[in-house]
This record gives structure tokens, C-alpha cells and sequence, in this order.
């Protein structure tokens, strides 16, 4: 019989950059007993995104940092909406251009995730900020 | 005891540009009683995209737009699929870029958006378009 | 009386390029006779994406190509991680430009794909892999 848990998860930000929360996720699935069966993720922002990236060595993170900063740089005269700070509309920008939702199916009590596969926030914005995960799980 | 719904939307497009269509899958969710559970939306084409964005203030969507003409320019001497107009293959990669799916949770008979999220189809083709978006509910 | 399913599905590359997998996906749903319901896809990888795309004409698959290659230079000195090749931190961006993840709705016993819509694997490394997709399935 099929049954279904929603689950919210608050993550505090410094400053732009990746947090990994793959664990809390994992916990929040062992807690619960699931054993099969999908986990969705949705970010309540417009200015930050989920990510599933590699979790082994540091300088992708540094890297996707910096590719995203020079595609969208800080600042761009191009932007009319600057009202809120210059790093505010390339955040909407780095959002559309990634994702606000993820799904994992789960599999013998886990997440079926790849051996490098971690789950992120990606926060896009300069300042602290705390952010809204909410997880849907159905299954058994 | 879980239940699923599916559902059609249609959703005629005038030239490129954002269509936020929030007020249609809440008004969905209403009629049919939906408590607790998830909305996974897809978009059936491949030169528009699914997006949730700002919806408060338009320039946020103006500068979307800015940003993408620059990124990904209409008529680029790059392409060779250019039989159906020169913003047909800036339309596929537009869509490649972003998305078309969304997965939203429901949580007391609402669509757990965040306070500035919209629901929008991302037209990214010059000529009207009639598109078509797939609405799944699993839940109570 | 909903039920799910998960399943498997490998697919081998050989270098850097768009692998449509539709048919596998299309003939599980119809082995297991599923009428109405969701179907997820879950990418394993970190330097490989998930894409729905215009199965059409093969050159929006080359300008596709040949777009991220521009974007994302391979060996741009702007990357630290480049001890696996010059070709992987270009692909870890091109997998966060695009997604891990896909979710389709199954109408009428079959995949309510739009007409030109196919399902593929990106692959963005240069040399063959070996690439996992977990695919879950909720509904009747």
C-alpha cells in the first residue's frame, strides 16, 4: 500500500556558494522506513537552486562558482531590475538557467543516488539568507 | 488512500516572453479537493520551457528575456538548423537550458509555492504558439 | 489502487553526443501494461545529463552540440579541476546548465510525449561511459 510524507527543511546560507544536504535527506528516508519509492524536492526561492553534483573534490564547486560568475557577472548594465543589489537579478538568472526541483527515487531503504552524486542549495545571493525545502516522498 | 488526477491545460503564447499560468493549476488543486501530495507539470514541445520566477516585479521577466537574447542570439551564424526560422534553434537551446518539467508539493490544500514564486510557460518561438502542459496530482 | 515500479536501464556511450533512449522507456510502460500515471528519471551521473529534445532533424542535435561546446570550452584556463581531462569540468557545467532529472506523464497506456519530443541521455565526457538511469513509476 502506498502512502506519501511531506517533510520541510530549513537551510541557513553565509554567502553564494553549494550546501551539500544530502544527509538530511538520507535521514529524514531511514527515520521514516522508506524502502522504495521517489523523494521530490522544491526550493520556495527564486533566487537560489537545487543541484546534484559531484561531492568529491572541492574545486568543482570553486569552478562552477566562477563559470557562473563570469556567464552572468554581477552587475551587468544590461539589468534594469538592480533595485535590491547587483548580485540580485544574476540570481534569478543562475535559477532559471539550473532548477528548483529534484527527484530521486529511493531503493532498498536509500537513496539511489550515483557514487559522486550529492545534493546541494546552491545559494546565488552575497548576503545570509535562510531557505525553504519542501520533500514529497511516495512510496512503501 | 492515494489517489492520482491527470490534467490538460492549453495555453495560446503571442510572441516570445514569460505566461505565468499559477492561477490555473491553484484554481486545478481547488475544484478537486487536492489536500496533501504532489503536481508534476510537462510541457509537451521543445522550443518552450516550463519556469517558476518572480512574479513580482515585470522587470525580473524583462531582464530573463535580456539575458537570454544575449546568451543564445537569434540567427547566429553557429547554426545549421535554420529551415524554420532564425530563432527556431535559439528555442531549442533555450529550452535546453531551463526545463520542461516542475514537480510542486501540496500541503493543506495549496501548492506550496514560496511567497514570490510564479508559475510560468517561457515561450522562446517569435510566432503564436498553441502549447500544450500535462498536470499530474498524486495525493490526498 | 496505485502501485509503483522501478527499473534499471543502462546505456553506453561512446563519446560526447545526444543518445535517445525513448523506445526503452516507452516499451517498459508497455510490458507492464501501465495505463495512467508518472514516470521518473533519475541520472546517476554528474558529467552526463537527462534532456527531452526534438527528434527530428539531427542538425538541432549538432547546433546543440556544438552551442555547449562554445559556451563551456573544453580546457578554459578558468578551471582548477582538470586532473580528469579538460573535457570534465566543462561537462559537470554542462550537467548543472541542464538536468539530472525528467518526469513524463503515462496517458492511455502510453508516454504523453508531444510529437516531436524524444528522450536522451547527454553525454559530456569524451571518452565511452558507462551510464546508469533509474526509472520510477507511480500510478495504475
Amino acid at each position: 500500500m502506498l502512502r506519501q510524507v511531506l517533510h520541510e527543511i530549513k537551510i541557513s546560507t553565509r554567502d553564494r556558494g553549494l550546501y551539500e544536504f544530502t544527509e538530511e535527506i538520507s535521514a529524514w528516508v531511514s527515520r521514516n522506513g522508506f524502502q522504495t519509492g521517489l523523494v521530490s524536492l522544491h526550493l520556495q526561492h527564486t533566487s537560489a537552486s537545487l543541484l546534484i553534483q559531484e561531492n568529491a573534490d572541492p574545486d568543482v564547486r570553486r569552478d562552477l562558482n566562477k563559470f557562473f560568475e563570469r556567464l552572468v557577472p554581477d552587475g551587468d548594465p544590461l539589468f534594469v531590475h538592480t533595485v535590491e543589489g547587483e548580485d540580485d537579478m544574476p540570481a534569478h538568472i543562475r535559477t532559471a538557467l539550473t532548477t528548483v526541483n529534484l527527484s530521486i527515487p529511493v531503493r532498498r531503504g536509500e537513496l539511489a543516488l550515483g557514487t559522486w552524486q550529492g545534493i546541494y542549495l546552491w545559494e546565488h545571493r552575497r548576503l545570509p539568507h535562510a531557505r525553504t525545502v519542501i520533500a514529497h516522498f511516495v512510496g512503501e
